[in-house]
This record gives C-alpha cells, sequence and structure tokens, in this order.
C-alpha cells in the first residue's frame, strides 16, 4: 500500500523530534500501522535555518495554511504551539476533511469542545496524546485501557519543571528562585516561566484528563490552580521530618455533587510510588472502581518523548483511515450524546487535609488561642510539630498537620488565626492527600 | 443500536468480576462504546451452585461449546483457564467467525501463533489485555501508545503472588517457606504454587510481552526461568545492605545478536521505581528509544482488576465489529509479514551482573583464591562484603557485586571456585540489572 501522506505544522523540538522518529523507525512504524506514513510538507517561520532534522524531501512553507492545504496531504500534524492560530488552523484542516495529530494543550485546554464538535461533524479524527504527559500513553490509558471502569480519582504530577524544581530543593535543600534559575539555564522552563510554576500548564492538562476520565465537557476555566512559588526550603524540609513530600499536583476527582479540578501543591506520604516521581519525570495516578489504583510514569516533554506520542496518534489515525467514523474512540472518551452535566465544584467545598506552618510570637498561650480557633471551625489536628524558638528573637515556627476539612471553613479559621496579635506573618498552608 | 451479545465461558473470579463490572458499569461502558454489551449466556462446571454475581438472565449451561456455538453471541469470552480445551474452544470460536476475548496467559503463550494465525485468516479479532499484568493495559501501551519506538528491552514484575513473598520476606525478615504458606491462606497462591514461585506464570507473560515489544512469533519453550524458592531471607538483607532489594522480574532486552527473554531474581537499586512496587502489585517498566523509560503500574490479578482488562478488550471488540480487518491492531503489534526472525539468546550469552553469596571456611588466602578465579574468567568485582567470620564455627561469609558479565563465564567461573577446598556449600548467585 502507499504511505499516508502527512504535513506537518511547525519544526521545533517536537516537529523534528517527530520527522527525525519517523525517518528511523520507519520501517517498524510502518509495520505495526500496515502502512508507512511520509512527510510531505511542512511549515516554519524561517526554512532558510539549520534544523535538528534532515528535511530534505519536505516542501518546506513558511505558512501553515499552504500545509493543510495541501491536496496531497492526508492528515496535518499540528506541532506549532500557540492557541489562535493553531485553532483556525486546524478547524481549517478539519473542514477539509483531513484528521489532526496535535501536541497542543493550551489550544485543546481552550478550544477543545469547538474542535471536538466539528471533527464529529465532519467525521474526522483529533488526536492528542501528546498534549498531556508527553510520552506516556495516558490518553489512550484512560480513555480504552481503563473503558470498563467508572475512574473515581486521578493525580497527577505534569509539569516536568515544576517536579524538577521541587526534587532538587528537597535533594539539595535549595531555594525555590535559584533551582529556577537553573532549570531555565537548562531550557527546562520557558524564559517566561509562569505556564510552568504557576500552574497553568498543568492546568491545561489536568482539563484534558478530567474530561476523559468522567465524561464531561472540557473546562479549563473551573480548574483551581495555585503554583509552586510560594513553598519554601523550609516547608519541603518541615515535610520531609513528618513523612511527607511536596508535589505539584493535578487532581480531579469525583464527588457527588459534582468534580473536584484543581492544581495546587501537596504533601504525599513519602513511602507512596508517585512521591517518589522525581526530576523532570511525569506521572499519573489513576483510581478506576475495578480496577483499583494504577500509575503511568515516564518522560513528560523532550523532542522523541513527545514525537513518540505523536507517532502513536499517526499509526491509530492511519488505522482509522478506512473505519466508520461512528466506531472511532470518541475524542473525549465517552460519545458526545453521552457527556456528563454534572458540575465542578468551587474550591470552597473541596474536602483535604493541611499543612500549616505559623510563625508567632514566642509567648505562652499562642498555642492554645491556635488550637480553639481552628476546633471551632471544625478543624482537628492529626500532628504538631513545634521547633525550639528562637530566644533572640522571641519567635516560634508551629507546623500542624490537619484531618480533612471542607476548604471554606479553613479560609475561614485561617482568617481567625491570622488575626490573633502574635502571628507575625501570614500562615503558609499546603493541601495534602493521602493518595 | 442494539447491545452486543456476548457469551462467557467460565464464571470463577475473573468471569464473575466480569459480569458484575459490565452489570455496574453498563451505562458508562455503553457511553464510551457507543453500544451496550449484554451477557446473553455462560458456561461453568457446576451450574447450579450459588455465584458472586448475578446471573440471572443469562443461560447458563456446563458446555462451553454451547455457548461458542449459540448463534446469538457475536463475540466469546474464554475465562476458564487450562489450555487444551481453551484452545479447542477459542479455534471453534474463531472458526465460526466470532470475536475472541481471553485472559488465559498460559493459552495464549503456548498456543497463541497459531490462534493468531487462524484468527487472521477468519478476519476475527483475539483480544488478551488480561493475559499479562491483570488491569494495567499494558499490551495497549505497548502495542498502540509505544507504536513509534523501537522497543529497546523492557523488565516486568509480573506475578503478584511472587512479589508479596519477597515484599513480606524483606520487611519482616521472614523465610520464605513461611511467607508462602500465609500467601496460600490468603488465596494469592495456588494449593500447587509452582506456576507462581518457580516463575511458569511470569515465563507466559514475559513470552506475551516480548512478542509484542519486538514483533516475534511467541516463543515461551525459548524463556529461560528461574523460581525464587531458592531466595533467602541473608540474600534479602545483604541485598538491602548493599542498596538494593530483590525483585522476580521477567526480563526481555534486544541486543545485536538476537533477544534475551527470560525470568529470574534480581538485585535493583533500591531507589528505582520499580524497586518500590511491593506487595502483590504488578509493575512493568519498558524502554523505548524515542520515549526513554516508561513505567506501568497497578493490580496485577483480582476479580475487577482482570475484569476491567476483559471489558476494555470487549470494548475494542466492539469498536472493531464493523471495521475493515486489515485496518486493526495485528495481534502480535506487527503485522504477521513483518515479524522478525532474530534468534533468542541462549542464558549462556546473556550478559548481567551478579551477586554472589558464598560460605567458605575462615582460612588466610580464601578471598584470594576466590578473587583471582574470578579474575581469570574476566570477572571483575564492584563491591565486597565480609560479615564478621564466625570464629566457634570458623566460617566466613563473603558477599560479592560484579560487574556485567557473560552468564557462560560466570557459570565456568562458579565451578571453578566451588572446586576449591575451603567453599563449605554452593555458591548462591542472583543477578542484577541497574534498570
Ligand atoms: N517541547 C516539548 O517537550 C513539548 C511537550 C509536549 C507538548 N508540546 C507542545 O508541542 C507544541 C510545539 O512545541 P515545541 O516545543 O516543539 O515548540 P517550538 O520548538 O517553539 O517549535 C514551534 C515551531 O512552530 C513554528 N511556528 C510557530 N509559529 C509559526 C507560524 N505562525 N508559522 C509557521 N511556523 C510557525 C516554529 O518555526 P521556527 O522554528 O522557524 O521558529 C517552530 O518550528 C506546543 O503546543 C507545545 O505545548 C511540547
Ligand atoms: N484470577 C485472577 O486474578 C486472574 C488474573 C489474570 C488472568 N487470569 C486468568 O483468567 C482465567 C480464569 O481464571 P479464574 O481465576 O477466574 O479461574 P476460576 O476462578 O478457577 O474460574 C474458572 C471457571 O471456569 C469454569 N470451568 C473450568 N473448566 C470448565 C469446563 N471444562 N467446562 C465448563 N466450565 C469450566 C469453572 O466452573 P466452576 O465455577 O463450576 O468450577 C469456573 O467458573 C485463567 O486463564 C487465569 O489464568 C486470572
Amino acid at each position: 500500500m502507499t504511505p499516508v501522506k502527512i504535513g506537518i505544522l511547525g519544526l521545533g523540538t517536537v516537529g523534528c523530534g517527530t520527522v527525525n522518529v519517523l525517518a528511523r523507525n520507519g520501517t517498524d512504524i510502518a509495520g505495526r500501522a500496515g502502512r508507512g506514513i511520509e512527510v510531505v510538507a511542512a511549515a516554519a517561520r524561517d526554512i532558510e535555518r539549520e534544523r535538528d532534522c534532515d528535511t530534505s524531501g519536505i516542501r518546506l512553507t513558511t505558512d501553515p495554511g499552504v500545509v493543510v492545504d495541501d491536496p496531497e496531504v492526508e492528515v496535518v500534524v499540528e506541532l506549532m504551539g500557540g492557541t489562535e492560530t493553531a485553532r483556525d488552523l486546524v478547524l481549517r484542516a478539519i473542514d477539509a476533511g483531513k484528521h489532526v495529530v496535535t501536541a497542543n494543550k493550551a489550544m485543546i485546554a481552550l478550544y477543545g469542545n469547538e474542535i471536538f464538535e466539528r471533527a464529529h461533524a465532519r467525521g474526522v479524527m483529533v488526536a492528542f496524546e501528546a498534549a498531556v504527559a508527553g510520552g506516556i500513553p495516558i490518553i489512550k490509558a484512560i480513555r480504552e485501557g481503563l473503558a470498563g471502569n467508572r475512574i473515581e480519582w486521578l493525580a497527577g504530577i505534569i509539569n516536568g519543571t515544576g517536579n524538577f524544581i521541587l526534587t532538587e530543593m528537597r535533594d539539595k535543600g535549595r531555594d525555590f528562585e535559584d533551582v529556577l534559575a537553573e532549570a531555565q539555564s537548562l531550557g527546562y522552563a520557558e524564559a517566561d516561566p509562569t505556564f510552568d510554576v504557576e500552574g497553568i500548564d498543568a492546568a491545561h492538562k489536568l482539563a484534558i484528563l478530567a474530561s476523559i476520565a468522567f465524561g464531561i465537557p472540557l473546562q479549563f476555566d473551573r480548574v483551581a490552580v495555585e503554583g509552586i512559588s510560594g513553598i519554601t526550603r523550609e516547608d519541603v524540609s518541615f515535610a520531609a521530618e513528618l513523612g511527607y513530600r511536596i508535589k505539584h499536583l493535578g487532581i480531579a476527582r469525583r464527588m457527588d455533587n459534582g468534580y473536584e479540578l484543581r492544581v495546587h501543591p501537596t504533601l504525599i506520604p513519602e513511602r507512596r510510588l508517585i512521591a517518589n516521581v522525581d526530576g523532570v519525570m511525569n506521572a499519573v495516578l489513576v483510581q478506576g472502581d475495578a480496577v483499583g489504583p494504577t500509575l503511568y510514569y515516564g518522560a513528560g516533554a523532550g523532542a522523541e518523548a513527545t514525537a513518540s506520542a505523536v507517532v502513536a496518534d499517526l499509526v491509530d489515525v492511519v488505522r482509522a483511515l478506512t473505519t466508520d467514523p461512528e466506531n472511532r474512540v470518541p475524542h473525549l472518551a465517552f460519545q458526545p450524546d453521552a457527556l456528563s452535566d454534572h458540575p465542578v465544584l468551587a474550591m470552597e467545598d473541596v474536602h483535604t487535609s493541611f499543612y500549616l506552618r505559623l510563625r508567632t510570637q514566642d509567648r505562652p498561650g499562642v498555642l492554645a488561642d491556635i488550637t480553639r480557633i481552628l476546633g471551632e471551625h471544625g478543624i482537628s489536628i492529626e500532628a504538631i510539630l513545634q521547633r525550639e524558638p528562637d530566644p533572640q528573637r522571641g519567635e516560634a515556627t508551629i507546623i500542624m498537620l490537619t484531618h480533612a476539612v471542607r476548604e471554606g471553613a479553613m479560609n475561614e479559621a485561617i482568617t481567625a488565626v491570622e488575626a490573633l496579635p502574635h502571628l507575625l506573618t501570614p500562615i503558609t498552608r499546603i493541601r495534602m492527600e493521602a493518595l
């Protein structure tokens, strides 16, 4: 059979990775797919520049629309990034009846509902395995591998830069800013690291995971997001002393009254497998009612790891080329008419345990005042760690681990405790999950 | 659309688990698959007995052939176990043009080549996700999720009973026989535990994993197998002292001159994620050339965990019911004409590092004799741990970790060392992998 002809929008990290993997493993890939895959056209902003992949035999253009419209191109692979232009190009490909593969989590999180609706109407596939957790086949695992389950919750380390920073802070006792600067110089973090460290990138991915796990429309704007820039070296080491690691998790949980969708730093017991996922690696823990806990681990980014997911999607698309569209795996795991409209919960209505760090004046009765206020808000304490007070400064540091409480109650309690005259700085609070 | 009608052979642990999951999650499953799945017929040896699942509305028979031949049954789900009868029934279903789902690793490992050839010729699917690592979607991950990769190696904890025994030996310093007896009373191990502890069950699964990873025919008879019954409490604790855990691994590796297929106890550095997979849980680490290392973790057995995989296969089959057979995922990952005929290596030709435990008379020069012989066989030593000799008995215990060496050379060296007059017992040798 003749190879399937594809066009790639973007020849950067992932685009060139994809060209390289298709070239190197072409025989194996055709042996699996039953047909070869040939890159016939590609777009980049600068087509004169030296690239990390061999583009000979590929028609290059600076206009991605030319690739989309190329009559020879059967499948469009969007690896440009950005949201608006990428969305327009993907819709244009769909309208032309072409299948799409993309690694663009921001675009899927923001415009996925529209894109999938259009693709469904037109009978084409939009595949996005590479959009979440890079090379880990997590979309396929949840959407197909766990299709027999009611997914109860999932929790993932889905931003490698954030995990690298937290790992270095713990292993080497370094400060956040210091490690961030290193991550930037190593090329892990973007020059503008906000998407990574403030949790936006993880929130994009969590919105996608929640959709396919629960069968709900994409709701990026309903994800509660907290980054890691407020985590201090002390918190990391206090957590360690208490037997926990701090990880930046994306968590989605099915509750009776709605779904929790949240991204925030989280204390996890150190013996949990996911607590030991270090450096730039990603992992997603998925709890199904039948299968129990399952975990998927691997590289969440990088040229070839991401290309691995792009190529897996291409193989799926190649297989589907002649298939009845109604029998394909639905974009969001459930058939469009079987999606649920159960609400996403406000963060106030989420229940978790908490780690609290308080800096107080070293006076008798301070601890009693604090525990009384917490008790009045229905918050019970599981463990207290009190540092030797610093007599010179007359200061004390108190660490508390609480039992699970509604976040709204915790917020009120914190406001009340912070109003005490002896509190020196705002309270640090980090959520905890047993997982 | 009308539901797809299925027949189940066997209503034991997995059969009833499957009936229960299909009943409980029927709406979600139909929402994913686009069609419901209805159990219309089932076979068991004793159809009067009380079962762990509701069989009302299911036609029961003691003759599995009746289910296979039932004209209403579109898909046959084989959950009886055993190899000969199961094989005959599966072939009969295939000949009748029916798709098959099975959890039977022994049958696939022994007769898979014949079964898949027949299924391919007849244009039906035989799905076997539940045959390896229970609920973990590892077949799908390797066969589809990593389709862009050249798989370099994989290593798995793929027998829960064996892992439970090794975990208990380490955590509680217990003896092998003692823990085995408990595992049997807990119902983890079979009354005849040979398949679990001697590695046969793991070898069945490894043969399957190797086929889909490398695109080679099933070659169960070429798997080198060693069980865990020879592992002592001392070895587990010496390994711990040196920073290692002992795990019973199935390992498949692509080498220039052929494939390594082996199941044996293995020392792994304790910081590796897979070294921390404990109790009855399973995990498979897969190294792809593009994606790097990925790990898949979950329950390897149990009624509903295994049913989770059976149902996922059913959903795939439902989707494929109207698909052109040529576009389905090939049984062994590669198209039948793209399978490789690269050989499986003899164990003598496998290179690993080794842990050696020697009991010797406490005489000067013994260690020098041993290291000289190892050196003559090209074996260099990475670490030595010498226990305080026992002066009463005049005995010493020596632990050595070696660098990687061809197993044939190690076998010769061990024979030569064991011929030394000062050796008191045969040498214990356990292979090591850095992973
Ligand atoms: N990097 C990763 O590890 C990773 C992992 C998972 C997902 N992703 C996602 O994959 C996508 C691509 O990421 P990347 O890291 O490969 O980005 P990148 O290295 O910046 O590459 C982007 C490519 O797109 C081209 N491009 C951008 N805008 C264009 C335009 N308007 N017209 C023509 N060409 C244009 C660029 O051309 P020039 O080369 O000429 O500038 C470049 O080749 C993003 O959605 C990202 O979120 C990346
Ligand atoms: N158990 C697990 O966790 C697990 C995990 C992965 C894979 N598997 C595989 O799944 C398969 C089933 O395992 P299982 O644990 O569910 O076994 P099981 O509990 O022993 O169930 C076997 C069932 O098959 C029926 N059966 C056996 N021979 C029969 C015959 N000749 N005619 C009619 N019915 C017959 C039995 O009937 P009666 O009930 O009347 O005796 C029983 O219902 C095996 O291939 C196993 O390797 C099991």
